[in-house]
Parts: C-alpha cells; structure tokens; sequence
C-alpha cells in the first residue's frame, strides 16, 4: 500500500462516474477506468444484471477493452482504477493482464480478494487502497439499502 | 474429491476436443463444457491470443456461454469440465456462478487456484479432479514442448 496523488482522485471520479451509471442501470454500482500515459483509455461498470452473466464485473470490461484497444494481452503500463476492491476473479484477471498498478476506493470485506488471497497479483504491480474510500463505499451501501 | 463415473469421462471427452482446437490455432490448448440435465449447453476453448484479451480463457467463455442460453446468472444445476485445474481468475468466475460442479483433468501447480487459496468456491460446489488427467495434461505439455 502506497500514497496516492491528485490524478489518482481525478481518475476515481471517472470511475465513481462509472459507478453512477450502473446505479441507474438498478446494477450493483462499481465502477472502473483504465488509464495510460494519463489518458482513460477504457471505461466499464457492472453489467451482470443487465447481461445475465457473472463474469460482467466492471474491471473484467475494462480489461478486455483496453486490451482490445492496445491490440496485446498485457497492460504493464496501466493504471486501473477501481470504486471497490477487486473479488477474486477479477484479481486473477489483473494478474494476467500484468497491470502495473491498480488503485481501489473501498475496501470489500465480503467478497474482495484480500479475504481469500493476501497477494494474487503480478509481482510488480502496485496496490493503491482507500482513494475515495467513503464515497465509493456510500454508493454501495446507499444502494443495498434502498434494495432492502 | 470424490469419485467420479463413465458420464464425467465422456464430457471430458468433449472439453478435450474444445483443447484440440484451441491447439489448431496455436493457443494454449485448454477446452471446456459445461453440462445441464446430461446435455452439453456450453462449449469453449482458450482463445487469450486470438482476442488479444487475458480473460478469454475457455471456462470464462463458457460461463458467459451457458448464463446465456440459460437466461440467469446462476448455473447451480450445472457441471463444468475442464481440461485444467481453472486459474484464480477462473475459480473466482465459478463462485460467482454458483457452479454445482467442477470435473477438473490435470492439476495446475503454477497457476491453479490451489497453489493460492484452498477454496475459492461457493460452500456448494463440488470439486472432482483427476479425471483424465494424463491426457489432459500431456495436451499441454505437449503443446510447450514444441514452443521452445
């Protein structure tokens, strides 16, 4: 766990945009961007409702986009930035992709990865935790319950 | 672990023939179905080169595949084979969908969810591995044998 900077908070907001959308969307809202030579080059939230499929996480979007954008299977010159901590898949799935460095609001203390795996990434990748920690969290938290 | 039976074998028979297309077009021949009320719903193989995108690995697709045709997010009466012991990524993919079983072939002690975490499933899921794994494996070991 390292400091972050002010690109970090004005990438989590594009993320926290992200999330917004899934929020109207009646998904789970978790937003996610990926940013290279400073610049967004992929944007995702949450689809699983939406496309009745589990793998539809916003990071797993977000991944194969701008994998798809740079035409190779790594990102080792990456940022992603996500609203909440990475679950286990997607933790693997920024493990394959060699991310250089993922920064992530909430933490998840159900579901994200550090409740299974102290470390699943690739072993120079970065972790950046807490970045808009509390507003990333309330979208979450305000959202379940109004599903309540 | 538990046993397995003559059906389990059959399937893996198919996700077997899905890691021999995947080796015709020169990816890491790993194949995949899944299996409902004895029928084959979805079928996939690694297809990470050919898509540029690190997730498309074939128990990834054939989630997507098999969430798909069944119109929910869940596969709780459903059966994945698999060539190889799935990777994090993957076994982060099968817990979210509630997967009620996994027939595995050959053991992965580099990438397998196992080298990191005991079990990433859900408390339902059953776990069988083993089933040809000699083929399976060597399907793989073959394939890098002639890479180098």
């Amino acid at each position: 766990m390292t400091t972050y900077n002010t690109d970090d908070e004005k990438f989590m907001r594009a993320a926290i945009d992200e999330a917004r959308k899934a929020e109207m969307r009646d998904e789970v809202p978790i937003g996610a961007v990926i940013v290279c030579n400073k610049q967004i080059i992929a944007r995702a939230h949450n689809l699983t409702e939406t496309l009745t499929d589990p793998t539809a996480h916003a990071e797993m979007q977000a991944i194969t986009s701008a994998t798809s954008y740079l035409g190779g299977k790594y990102l080792t010159d990456c940022t992603l930035y996500v609203t909440v901590e990475p679950c286990l898949m997607c933790a693997g799935a920024i493990a394959w992709s060699q991310m250089k460095r993922v920064v992530f609001g909430a933490a998840d203390d159900k579901r994200g990865y550090h409740t299974y795996c102290a470390n699943p990434f690739h072993k120079k990748t970065e972790i950046v935790a807490g970045v808009l920690a509390d507003e990333c969290g309330s979208i979450v938290t305000d959202f379940f319950r109004r599903k309540r």
